[in-house]
């Protein structure tokens, strides 16, 4: 598929500055875009890519200063938005497999929706249901009563057990487990003694989750990831967690037992929050922070154990000058002594 | 199936306080607990919940206040553990499918014994040998010689590797991998060269996994995980690590190479130990501290780097105090600057 | 298999003190080598070990004094390499399957190599090639389009999805995920929209990666690890970030997106990098550091947030006497109290 720079921009509402004509066959980075191919660029930085390597058309926004030499540019308010749209006309999603691949297991009782796309070595246990065009990786396995909603994207290698419960449009990553046994013990006589665990992982509509990622069943209630939320990499939820709708939880994070994070929360990379906290509505933590207590709505915390950003960016930079400051009370100590000699 | 007060009450030695005759149909956290369900609470905060709700019965600890509001009580020393209990009863554990699933793979040699539930997709690799009443679920891989006792729980779609040997009862959570190669290199004249890993990963009896951690095998002797010994979802476990029996390690630790962790020590989230280490037997580790000195038996340290908990809280204390310390040594010094002019 | 101690002296350049015409069936740690046993010791502490356990033999360096205690001697110069060179002697590889298994599922235009040894379960996606000798374990998915070079070893129970290109002698552990989707998203006026990520994840020849690691694939460029760079188990790369030649990457480490790693660069276990930065060639970061900032090349750093290691360690050592140096500024501002009363 091929596609003038003038097709492109209609889709986009986009400004044609250059030639219209222009006919472009793929995407490529600023950096190394050819006269073939349609890129994009959000500021000074990357548009100066553009004078090296002569992109045959490039989203930019309508204010930045281009030094076009022969790109044809595409002005739009939001460049990243615009590509993002425009991606899937060059790189199609062609590898769906639709039916049920015929190495497929399915236990009795299962409800498949229609245009369902079922991959090799697919297991999905008793009574599970699968809505209407969800795919399913190779190798995954759906437990036991496992409801999956309407075009998720599930797998390859993925593990979801009794208790998990998907909305629509949900997209796991190779690798994710859901409904994980929590971490959940009682003091015994003889030591701990597990306790079972027989709740729900409910994972609401629109939410991504990436690779390696687990996500615990709650003990006895829900575990509840909110719609629209993603997940990256290798990230850790504990058993009873309800994390709100549209947050942001960035590789390897791990959250504890029972905590609560409310809507649009990020959360950066390696953060961990204790069990039976919560994180308030809109709230940001920085990376590989330790957080300990409560975070209250809209704040932005940060350090180990984690406090409000400035709190803790201040007492950091005294933190790398403590050996100066020892040697002025050591300055003052030995002045002191002279004085009192 | 269905249960009176009095039959589970006899069942964890209670004492009814209401009507031993109501009949329950299932269980609920105490916040969503109906008139059929069995529920406990453990302190104040949760015996609350029972007033609002009306939960059919609920265990509840000899002496707490509770205002039954219509729930029937039931007496216990310990709440949790007779839930515990009880929880198999209301959902019984249906998802056994015994027998080996005819797309199972088994190599040659493999000695398997009665009763074992093999789910579909597994392979099995030669002269490996599988316990009594075990169950391996889908797509889970046991490499050549593997060893796995009686009565564990094995995935799905798990990885034990050749040099696995597992005790009885052991409970593998999904997409754990055992007796992976370790982080070895010697350095070669031309950059470092890997040394095979050959030794051997030991998980003793009743060692429960979380899903997707990661146990290295040893580089020639043993990396052992003692009994009854707990880790959480993804946990990895350098080679030639011994880990003692019943110690608690919870989500995302790290423990480097050839390092000693002692009988009950306790590990919270995202701790990182160095290698060659010891962590005396009954230690605990608070969360996310990083920990590059041996820890004494029974102390509790936490921090980065981790020193006993009491310092690290005492210094942490003036951390966040550090901006207001240097403007209390500045006026010393405006003072001092006025008095020497 | 047997070997004298000659034999094994010969392959290794070594000199032999003792009896060369010995005969080993094994090998063994230093701790628990018996008379049939090759082990071997780099330092004091483990040669004493040899006097208590009566090894048959022991590579040991040429200067070490050692109390042989009847064990044969192997003076090399480097004893852990040329173990290494030993070790597949005594524990051959015996576990390769050549040919393709029968489950196998390869879709059309799969290019197979000369050689070859797919397990059973594996899944290939269309137009996907396998180079010469290559080795995928069970369960292990390709994805459409993907390219293994010659002499690798692939999983089993991996994920390459559409996108990955592997080079030469590449070994990925079990559970690796690689070309899995980066965490990119544009802001739309709805809320975050889902940037498709299209870009390769280029693995170059002798890199090894450990078990459960993740690799995104770039969002429209490549995301690159170089040649012989080794990652350990738990191993978060972001997307587009370029990964120099011959680093060692320790588990659980986390780098986010767009950042480089040049040449020869070591991240001890739990490191986390911010994105967007640089660690210089040859750079090295502690355990669990927070990396926020470029690193210049053949610096040393560690801490949270990162610093030269020296000023790390300074500040550190303050840190834990914090609580003594407020007691100091207590006393001047007690005394100047009294001055000034």
């Amino acid at each position: 598929m091929t596609f003038t720079v003038r097709e492109l921009a209609e889709r986009v509402a986009g400004v044609v500055q250059g030639d219209p004509d222009r006919r472009l066959e793929g995407i490529a980075p600023a950096g190394s875009a050819g006269p073939e191919h349609l890129t994009y660029v959000v500021n000074e930085k990357y548009a100066r890519l553009l004078a090296d390597n002569g992109a045959g058309a490039a989203l930019v926004p309508p204010d930045l200063a281009v030094e076009a030499n022969g790109t044809t540019l595409i002005r739009v308010e939001n460049p990243e938005l615009a590509f993002s749209k425009l991606v899937v006309l060059f790189v199609p999603d062609e590898d769906r497999r639709p039916g049920v691949h015929q190495t497929a297991v399915l236990e009795s009782g299962v409800n498949l929706g229609s245009d369902v796309a079922i991959g090799p070595f697919v297991t999905i246990g008793t009574d599970a249901a699968i809505g209407d065009r969800t795919e399913i990786g190779s190798g995954t396995v759906i437990g036991p009563g496992v409801i999956v909603g309407t075009d998720c994207r599930i797998g390859p290698s993925c593990t979801l057990l009794r208790g998990a419960v998907l909305g629509d449009r949900v997209r796991l990553h190779a690798g994710v487990r859901l409904a994980v046994d929590g971490f959940g013990y009682a003091s015994g006589p003889d030591g701990p003694v597990k306790i079972p665990q027989v709740g729900r992982c409910v994972i609401c509509s629109d939410v991504e989750i990436g690779a390696n990622s687990t996500v615990d069943r709650g003990s006895l209630g829900d575990t509840t990831v909110g719609a629209g939320t993603r997940l990256d990499n290798l990230v850790h939820i504990g058993h009873n967690c309800r994390i709100g709708s549209n947050c942001f939880i960035v590789a390897q994070v791990g959250i504890a037992g029972s905590s609560v994070v409310e809507d649009g929360v990020r959360l950066a990379g390696q953060v961990g929050l204790a069990g039976h906290l919560t994180v308030g509505a809109g709230a940001a933590v920085g990376a590989q922070s330790g957080v300990m207590t409560d975070i209250p709505a809209g704040e932005f915390w940060s350090g180990y154990p984690a406090r409000p950003h400035r709190m803790w960016l201040r007492s950091t930079s005294v933190f790398y000058k403590l050996p100066e400051l020892v040697k002025r009370i050591g300055a003052f100590e030995r002045e002191r002594g002279e004085e009192g000699s």
